[in-house]
């Protein structure tokens, strides 16, 4: 906790709030959108590049970096920032969240998870102490609990049950971490708002630098979602940070600021732009459509991106066809900038008190797409 | 023509020379190497990247550029520089070696070949007066002659034969060429010395600004390539730029800028750093060999290419196992940046008046290395 430190700039318990997160690898403005580089590389670019779309702090996954090279390995080497090049904050989830969805590979105990690789096979044992230790290893600057993850949908005991394994989890959890940077509790509790509450309270009483929402982005209706977040997010401590983890979409973003969260991540528009589907604020383009086949105007005008600067939406489709790896960097470019940018103007618009004109205009725009 | 010059600036017919290649896109120095381009994109990386490593001028493959996006769209969109973003020069083959290595879809005619797309299976028809249009319709600086690409071996029945053809087809080019660009003649001749020089007789009664070499890297020795490039180039006009297509190892490179070739392109750099074999002055490195699996050290000491400057072997190596697509990326930069610094340290070594000293010195080096 040494270096870490969230700074609320505006905003209460509820409704959209402006903040940054300061850790020992400088600090993020809140609302934020944290790029996802899973194995320790943001998928197809340079952190240079990340940091010219505009994010500030990136996610990477500790199951990956565990497997493949190894906590041992990225620690004697430095650090997971020097290894991969990148200086800013660095928040590692877990590990439980790809454990958990290795669905015929693992098997729960209250002592921890065991899994199999799914690069070798190898038997693992990933503890709540473990997770913590593998997380420090890695040098990350916003560590998460080790929680279970439900599946969608999930039956009221198995919530209930799941919450107090979670619970239990959470203490170990603190109980192991060294205090050095910052970990966060995850709140579980499946499509139950009271068991949301329950679980909510009971990482209030471990007491945790900043709280996630987890379970989320596993095939519940956005709505629900929503729901869950708008009854959760007034009973979180006003002046400690909200990460909604693996979310989401752009509308999701703006419903969830709209809720009270700080923060997010997610492999949206990095996957996304891999198979390409790029975004833009008038619609969510295909870019292999041959609508854009001799397309001279870039992906989206006025976007100062490197791919929206040089190249066509033309030439676009011709890399995406020709399988060329050089578009899905370029279309990795345009979705991360995208997502930047969406993040600036919702911090710019909260900044200015023009935050519902803001959020109305982007639903509206929505609905008009959807029609 | 009319942007087209080549400047002499040190050497004769035949032994290392120093030169200047000017066309409508800039220039570039030789002896140079031209990184490959193929379907409109030097894999992995962007014309900012490739400048930075180096190189002035790219190849670009007609066969690819004419199957897809189709030079129609290309022209339409303001030509290849525009499309691709290089603002450089381009040389552009003759799509002849791509459809004679589609041994089983293709058939010669004396009014040109006959092949299938790999693509689509659809029957295309390539002539010397269409190989010109499209390289024209691409908006190429340097134009290579159709020409037929022997197998090797050949017999010297088929290498007199295809002699024959590929000189009938050059005065067609020749007469097909509008001449605001650049039109090479190609030597062919396969491995009889006397057969190149008659092949070289037939282009310089028609005349071309340049002289390629052709029928190489297609499985001969390396000895016998040095040997034919050596009786051939003293015979090549000393006033114009000769360039040996497809070519190939730093060592092949040396070895024809001592017999007098003024420039080359190849797939070997960006190829070899895609299957992860990179270049460096002391050895040549598989990154995913385990021996660099705890390395901090950059690739190569002292290199300023991008990879080297900021990662490890140690991640290098990551990437390459994690089959991150940036690592394809880094490991193209670093062997593209090796390439040019050699042909560099070539100009330096030619200006300077030690060319002696410095191909003997690679020649020791290599051989060191093959112990």
């Amino acid at each position: 906790m040494a270096d870490f430190r969230f700074e609320l700039i505006s905003g209460g318990a509820s409704g959209p709030r402006l903040g940054r997160v300061h850790t020992a690898h400088g600090a993020f403005d809140t609302p934020a959108f944290l790029p996802v580089g899973t194995s320790g590389a943001v998928k197809t670019v340079t952190p240079e590049e990340v940091r010219a779309c505009g994010a500030q702090a990136i996610l990477a996954n500790t199951y990956h970096l565990h497997l493949r090279p190894g906590e041992g390995l990225v620690r004697e080497l430095g650090g997971l920032h020097r290894f991969m090049h990148w200086d800013g904050p660095i928040l590692t989830d877990s590990g439980g969240f790809q454990v958990f969805s290795l669905s015929e590979l693992r098997k729960v105990t209250p002592e921890g998870v065991h899994f199999r690789s799914h690069l070798d096979g190898s038997k693992r044992f990933l503890t709540p102490e473990s997770a913590v230790a593998i997380q420090e290893a890695l040098g990350s600057d916003i560590m998460m609990v080790l929680d279970e993850c439900l599946q969608y949908p999930a039956t009221r005991g198995q919530a209930e049950a799941s919450l107090e394994l979670t619970r239990a989890w959470a203490a170990r959890c603190k109980a192991a971490w060294r205090g050095s940077n910052a970990l966060f509790g995850i709140v579980q509790g499946g499509a139950w708002p009271e068991l949301r509450l329950r679980s909510l309270e009971g990482l209030l009483q471990i007491d945790f630098p900043g709280y996630a929402l987890g379970g989320f982005s596993v095939g519940e209706p956005p709505a629900l979602m929503y729901d869950l977040v708008g009854e959760t997010a007034p009973h979180l401590p006003a002046d400690r940070p909200r990460y909604l983890m693996g979310v989401g979409t752009p509308i999701d973003l703006i419903e969830a600021v709209d809720r009270g969260i700080d923060f997010f991540d997610c492999v949206m528009p990095t996957r996304n732009a891999r198979n390409g589907t790029l975004f833009t604020a008038a619609a969510t383009v295909n870019i292999r459509n041959a609508a854009h086949a001799a397309d001279p105007g870039p992906l989206e005008a006025g976007c100062p991106c490197a791919a929206c600067r040089s190249y066509s939406r033309a030439y676009l489709r011709h890399l995406a066809l020709s399988r060329e790896t050089l578009g899905l960097r370029l279309n990795t470019i345009h979705n991360l900038s995208y997502y930047q940018r969406l993040m600036a103007g919702v911090r710019e618009a909260v900044a200015a008190g023009r935050w519902e004109a803001f959020r109305d205009g982007f639903r509206a725009a929505r609905a008009a797409q959807a029609k």
